[in-house]
């Protein structure tokens, strides 16, 4: 059986991965970041799976950064040695994170208050065991982090001692503009944000070994990382309909899609119903900002060639109408009750997290599905 | 301790179930049925947990609806012994409704097209077992369904032979008017539609014992339901920000909320960071449509006391961003780092499904806090 006719014997919604997608794009960026000599640290929120970790880490076990807590136990425990956590650290959290460290992984944090240091740095003192912390730095006005110019930075790395590693941001906003060169300007914030931050510890006579940078726009945009040691970027994995609209890649790229089975037609509408709706494809409507609006996904045959113009265009929670994108120009397709089709997703963290395991397309035509677990939660 | 202080020695995010408003919510329409003489049957969509079941369905285990084949199974296994799957059947999932059957459950499907009439037929025929099937009706343009009025109608019922229960309809639309008064009316539609239908059936000498309807807003503002058998509805179970937001509950009713903590501050633009991102709230925007946009959730203290126009204003993977609602008048408040919030979601369903358990606060206030597990996938 060819792995199209595999698919179509198979329960949906059920979440699809093209594994062949997925290392060509693995590849693409670590032979990117070659030249710049920085370490590259995939995040691995995106795809909360071992088997999919093991694909995208150097050597299998290399750096990694994990947006929760129980990814960093779940991957502790699968080998992983060196995780950050990225999301700023609550107190209540560091005794989880010395329990793990006690473990033997390298496991660091980040923050941008005094609040916080105090609480790393007594924490660390009680445990006997220096909790490693980036100081989170902002360089876009997107979420957290402190300025490079803040006089909190320096006032932060003292309060950390032992504890300084370094400095880190993230150019969220760089996933608001489209084209190569507003990504790179984005990169150009990334890394003088970080590196004038970590100008500033250094000047003040403190340590700052972890000069951090990254998002899947700027680490594919990224042209001169002079004084940056590491690369961050998560989403690239898989890629998604939000990165196809700002041109990061091609629908071609994207290797996650979800398999659905047409269950209904309103003809006069113009609607085919599928049996895909939010909670398998998610409510994330990331491309409604964007100059193609996707709905919720983009549909394709289950071979995987896209649908010219055919979207996702409302959602319910099990119900989908697929529906002509407005002025699209195309003719509705006749397609029987019965018929299997694969989703696009909009954002693809959001949409795995709708599901607990890949049924994987292996790269080898020849060889069986495969199915790997993934995982949710805290 | 109290349990505030229970909630605040407990990981976060983490979604919290007020057992007290849900047996409210519970009771309200399941008083407000009685004197229509119609059969509840909850959707059990929104919870899908069997402690929440249990509490909700007439002596635990009375009629119950599901959106998917897995909340079926799971509700089968744990006593209930009539359930409706209220999405069009797709042909390839009749083997797995007729297994259901073999256990002894009644498992009823719903359609909406010749070409599925046939299917169950057909299944039905080889199988020596009728699967009963509801043909769904069109009454406000929302999603599936024939017209009332459309021979396709009759034709289906013919076809269905002994599968053929009755008729179902869903105001879908209702969600989207605000009022009693606006609610009465998509009522009215729906219990028009389908006793029309279900006329239209027994004109031919078809039989037509079930005549379903429903949505939570209908189900708390029907007037008239002769004609009807049964209503369901399911959000009512917990109510939400959008439930809120057209008028059929407060936000004194909400029985969910997602505990939080605070990672942050960005103090000059008006910002508190949590640690309850999409992941943990999902991506519905239920609300931005509605007079009171909540953006992904409206802030609660750790009692459950709204805090007055501060929203989870935006959201990544796992971080939220707490600020006041534009035009709210409100003074940001401050809230240090470390502090447990509650957030009230926009949509039951889309937060709920986020997490595997609920922590519960029993209605006893010298109970200790409690965890049902609830499932997820199809």
């Amino acid at each position: 059986m060819t792995h199209a006719e595999c698919l179509d014997a198979l329960p949906t919604p059920r979440l699809v991965l093209d594994e062949a997608r997925m290392l060509c794009n693995v590849a693409r960026l670590r032979t990117r970041m070659t030249p710049h000599g920085v370490t590259l640290r995939p995040h691995l929120k995106t795809a909360k799976s071992v088997e999919v970790a093991r694909r995208v880490l150097e050597g299998g076990t290399g750096p990694a950064t994990v947006s929760t807590l129980k990814e960093a136990e779940v991957f502790a425990r699968a080998g992983v040695r060196d995780i950050l956590y990225a999301v700023g650290i609550a107190p209540q959290k560091l005794a989880r994170v010395l329990a793990l460290r006690a473990t033997g992984c390298d496991l660091s944090v980040i923050l941008d208050s005094p609040e916080q240091a105090a609480a790393v740095a007594e924490a660390s003192r009680i445990a006997g065991n220096a909790i490693p912390a980036l100081i989170e730095i902002d360089c876009d006005g997107h979420r957290g982090g402190v300025s490079p110019e803040d006089p909190a930075l320096v006032e932060i790395g003292r309060m950390l001692g032992a504890s300084l590693r370094g400095v880190l941001t993230h150019a969220g906003e760089s996933y608001n503009v489209v084209g190569e060169a507003a990504h790179a300007a984005f990169a150009a914030r990334e890394c003088a944000a970080a590196v004038a931050a970590a100008g500033a510890l250094r000047t003040a006579g403190l340590p700052c070994p972890v000069v951090s940078v990254g998002s899947t726009p700027t680490a594919h945009a990224a042209r001169d990382l002079t004084g940056v040691t590491e690369m961050r970027a998560g989403v690239y994995v898989f890629f998604d309909l939000v990165m196809a609209g700002i041109g990061v890649c091609t629908t071609g790229d994207i290797a996650l899609s979800v398999l659905t089975t047409v269950i209904g037609h309103q003809r006069e509408r113009g609607w085919i119903l599928v049996d895909a709706g939010w909670m398998a494809l998610s409510r994330d409507r990331g491309t409604a900002q964007q100059a193609v609006d996707q709905g919720y996904g983009l549909a394709c045959d289950i071979e995987g060639r896209v649908i010219p113009g055919l979207i996702l265009s409302a959602a319910n929670q099990e119900h989908g109408i697929l529906a002509l994108r407005p002025g699209s120009g195309e003719t509705l397709p006749e397609i029987p009750v019965g018929t299997r089709l694969r989703i696009l997703p909009n954002h693809a963290c959001a949409t795995a997290a709708q599901f607990d395991a890949y049924t994987v397309l292996p790269t080898d035509p020849d060889a069986a599905l495969a199915e790997w677990p993934r995982f949710g939660g805290w």
